[in-house]
């Protein structure tokens, strides 16, 4: 193995972020004053906006918004605003905008463009010197450090806790259910590793990955398909278990791996029944999460440590980084700069 | 080919299309009804609930909603509902749940909990008599008549065609883009009929297909992917254009086929650098619409008739079900049953 193709970026990232999580803890304060902005102005609907692992993010977001505030909530089609120009009433609307850079120049134009039309605005960014967090009213600094592999790794579970402290914040909460993230993700990186290594030996060859889940997890779903595609090139999909079953399924057969992410609570319990499904299809099903030893069907399984649902999307990464590091490493591929990559994509 | 094996059903919904579409036209005014009740009680956010094909319908009203009537709006995550039980205030919110049978489950209790909870609850159907259609408040008949094949082709053109007259009534519109929309459907099947056999020829061996769009037509890439695997198993992914330069571009190569939807208008505009850079990655481009042959970089074209930007997605989806219809025919598949998936979809 060569240094160029080592993946140590992505390798180093993925290691740091233990630390980053607790040190985001430490730092919850900064994130409860932003809430208490938001409370003074209290929104009657959320919007979310963001692109590739940050829009998985938003999606996290938007269920915790949904259900831990009670909100009706969207994410923003870019377009309608940097295309077609909508001219949209955003009064009592929450805008919270996603990126690590800051510099998606879309994202900026919907923005200023939300601010504008009467939307609260915040920014959350590993850039606190961007152009992002200079449009939006208020921001949130995920305080990730630089991130130098192209594939985001510590930025997408740093944006996730931001997220989650945020939303916990506005309900009034303190942050108990990650009071010690960081070391529960110490303890899922040293417990998920032997069992990624079988993975990656598992599929190695692989042609068709589909990951799936429900709930807060589809979000971990979403990031580890995207992880994937990314690093190893593979053609890889991400499902809601429900929409899974909806079509899709039907190209599911003994040809097909299927990552579910099993996580204790409601999300994981309903995915049981599809899971079982994909299994009488004959796919072969990996399972990660902290329920993922009560899949039957589960060829292979990667347990990692139980918490409340709506934060166990945090650790659930972490496993599936490794893997789509490990699979590119396995491929000959180098992780810390896919082809055709470039960390700060410029879209419109 | 026997006869079991002939998509006959799918083949005859995908020809009926075009008296469908011209038939719902001359029923305008009962939808114009359903929309001067939702005048009435002006709403300011618009959620939008639907599962498979009818999701990708509800995509393009999201957009229509957006741009047109000027309101942000967002699409329901139904296990917010009926996982976690979301406690949301919904006054002043409009919600159109989308469903060609009107009996999935889920869809049921997001609309009746919506409605509870406050919304102004709209059901978009083509079973008049559905659960679904009793659930809310007001309901909109696609009226497509019984569909036999699994895969939906005349019920989502015509979903689509619903939404577009409900939405363009609610701003006071007369359907005007519309009016001829039946004839212009019976052109684009006849027009398209050997450029989709060349296609079909072209893609055979295909095994990597990914759409893609951005706009409006962005819900025409997503219902052409899902055809495409749903009736020929193929590991097909949609994408927006914007989105696809943000990683998964790096899983592009000379293996891919990048099916682009462009028709004429600011989406397809911004969609020419998108395929411009898949085929300096040595993709192979089909494109398809109105403004297909303004694509340099295109192996293969489709072009169809020039409309409104907001109306092309109810075209430019004929010759994807076309080609799906195809290619399953060629690779031995009975387009009229996909292995694997019934009818109606019971999810929770």
């Amino acid at each position: 193995m060569n240094d160029t193709a080592s993946g140590r970026h992505m390798a180093a990232e993925v290691a740091q972020q233990p630390a980053v999580l607790a040190g985001l803890v430490q730092a919850r304060s900064d994130i409860a004053s932003v809430a208490s902005r938001i409370a003074e102005r209290p929104p009657r609907f959320a919007l979310l906006a963001a692109r590739g692992s940050s829009d998985h993010a938003a999606i996290y977001a938007k269920y915790l918004v949904e259900v831990l505030l009670g909100l009706p909530a969207g994410l923003v089609s870019p377009s309608t605003t940097t295309l077609y120009h909508a001219e949209q009433d955003l009064s009592d609307v929450l805008l919270i905008s996603v990126s690590q850079s800051g510099g998606s120049y879309d994202l900026l134009e919907v923005t200023q463009t939300a601010r504008a039309r009467g939307a609260l605005t915040v920014a959350v960014t590993n850039t606190p010197s961007s152009p992002l967090t200079e449009a939006a009213e208020l921001s949130v600094d995920v305080r990730a450090g630089t991130e130098n592999a192209v594939a985001a790794t510590k930025t997408y579970s740093a944006t996730l806790l931001a997220l989650y402290l945020l939303v916990d914040a506005i309900r009034g909460g303190k942050g108990e259910h990650v009071a010690d993230i960081g070391e529960l993700a110490e303890r899922t990186l040293a417990d998920t590793e032997d069992d990624v290594a079988r993975a990656v030996e598992r599929y190695r060859f692989a042609d068709r990955i589909l990951t799936t889940a429900r709930g807060y997890s589809f979000a971990t779903a979403l990031e580890g398909s995207l992880k994937l595609a990314e690093t190893s090139y593979l053609s890889t999909r991400a499902y809601s278990g429900a929409d899974l079953l909806h079509g899709p399924v039907a190209a599911v057969d003994t040809e097909t791996a299927v990552l579910g992410v099993t996580s204790a609570g409601k999300g994981g319990a309903a995915l049981l029944d599809v899971l079982d499904t994909v299994s009488q299809r004959g796919a072969d099903v990996l399972c990660v999460g902290s329920a993922a030893r009560s899949v039957p069907s589960a060829a292979l399984t990667v347990p990692i440590a139980e918490t409340a649902e709506e934060v166990a999307p945090i650790l659930e990464v972490l496993p599936l980084q490794r893997l789509a590091l490990g699979l590119a490493l396995a491929r000959g591929y180098d992780p810390d700069s896919p082809r055709g990559l470039r960390k700060v994509t410029r879209t419109r």
